[in-house]
This record gives structure tokens, sequence and C-alpha cells, in this order.
């Protein structure tokens, strides 16, 4: 099946191009689209914490898709499938982040710690509950913790 | 901005209606489609989490978009925004669940407190870092305290 999404909102940051790492560095703005209302907001500032879904509009889409790779193209990571890794380069190019909200503004809200290039498409956006996220202990691959070491 | 999104997996679960609640009573398999290779799988036995992001298809698509509503139409809960709630009546009818990884099989995942019905399209998966949850603490609106009493 295929379905179809739309901009609801788009990323406004300091950052501009695609470069890995350092996120913490960089201003990040959420900005509506003119056709979502102010309301669509409400109640915002109750939450600490956002959940949002993106479009990767600026990778490139190869010709056959990647099913399994290194992370970073790093020799070191082993070869994992797509399901496995947070890439950019995906099928269907969705991305998610898990953000701080600093800000809830009539039209904008002001976050930290987004991983997204200015001018990324926003197609959803859901509010981190206290029960949302994972109820039982973690268990990481050692790759990802390495990957995140200067992310932030 | 518009993008078109497939089907990468499929539910299966022993739910087939959209009921609230007792989510843990279920059993679920994430199953994936036929155009996906296994290899899409590779290396998600090392991580215990899996984010899960669907397509509530479903769920009726009025004619209006409705921007605010009291969540699950409850009087005793306020009126707030789409992006304040995790309702599946939304604009682009994406879902977002935290999932346990109990089982990776070579063509599905067994999960546990997956909150989808079965036949449900699955759109992306992302493995749970243990960076990529809030990394300060957690504030939340009250209702949605209340409304997690009984979900899983």
């Amino acid at each position: 099946m295929q379905f179809e999404v739309s901009t609801l909102a788009v990323v406004r940051s300091t950052r501009g191009i695609a470069i890995d790492d350092h996120w913490d560095q960089e201003s990040c703005e959420i900005v509506l689209e003119d056709a979502v209302p102010s309301e669509a907001l409400r109640g915002l500032t109750d939450f600490s914490h956002l959940e949002v879904i993106a479009v990767a509009h600026a990778a490139t889409v190869p010709d056959t898709v990647t099913w399994a790779r290194r992370p970073r193209g790093r020799a070191q990571w082993p070869r994992v499938g797509i399901f496995a890794q947070r890439n950019k380069d995906r099928p269907n190019s969705l991305l998610l982040s898990t953000v701080e909200i600093l800000d809830v503004r009539e039209r904008s809200v002001l976050v930290r710690g987004l991983d997204l290039i200015d001018g990324t498409p926003i197609v959803d956006m859901k509010p981190v509950f206290r029960w949302t996220g994972p109820r039982s202990e973690l268990r990481v691959a050692q790759w990802s913790d390495e990957l995140g070491e200067n992310y932030f």
C-alpha cells in the first residue's frame, strides 16, 4: 500500500548542511505551515519532550534501496539492516527525533537536540508521555553507543 | 510538500478491532512485506526496543481535519491540539509506538506492547539507542498519566 503525507511544519535551524554530530551547538525552531492553525499546539506547554517525524528531503535517493550497510560506512562497525539503524538513507526517508521543548510560541516550537537541517519537512509531532518510552531495561549494540559519543 | 510512503511490514496481532487499552494482553508480530529482504532485520538481535512508525489505515478520515480535541472525547480532560496528543485521528494518520523486541525471526519480529491492530501497515522501524530518548527530566500533562493507567 502507498500513502501520501504532507508537510505540517518546517525546521528552521542554524545548521544548513547535512553534517554529523554536535547537534546541541545549533539553535532550532519548528514552524507550522500556513495551512496548520495555531490551536494544533494548544496544551503542548504541559510537556517537556516531543517526538518529531520528518522526511529526509535532502538525502540522495539511490536507484536501488540499500537494505543493509555499515553505519556511517565505518569499517569497524558491523554491517546491519536498515531496521537496525537510524540512518537517513532509508526506504520512505522517514526520520525520528526526540527533542526537548524550550518554548512553545504562537506558530512555532523552540527545541533542543533536533538533528535535522534547515528546511526539513516535518510530517508529525507527538508529546512524550511518561509511559510511551521503553518499559523494560535497554539493551543496545555497542556500535550505537560509539556512534552517540559526539552526537549532541 | 507531499511525499509518498510505502508499506514495508504489516502487523499481525490478536487484536483485530480498534479498541482502547490493555495492549499487553495481545500477541503481536511484525511481518516484512515480500519486497523487503530479510537482511533489513540483520543486527536487530543486539537491541531490546524498537520504535515503530505506522499508518492508521483503519481510522476514519473526516472531511475536515480536527486540529484540537479532548483526548478520547472525555469531558474531564482539556481540549488540546493534535501535536499535544498521540490520537490516531490526525493529519497524515501516522502512529508511533515503542515496543520491546521478544524475538527476531527470519522474516518477522515478535514484539510486546504494540498498540496497533491486525493488518496495520508499518512504514518504518528504528532501534532505540541509549541516547535517542529524552535526555532531561520528563514533564507531562496530568491527563496523559490518567490515560496511561490501563493502556498496557
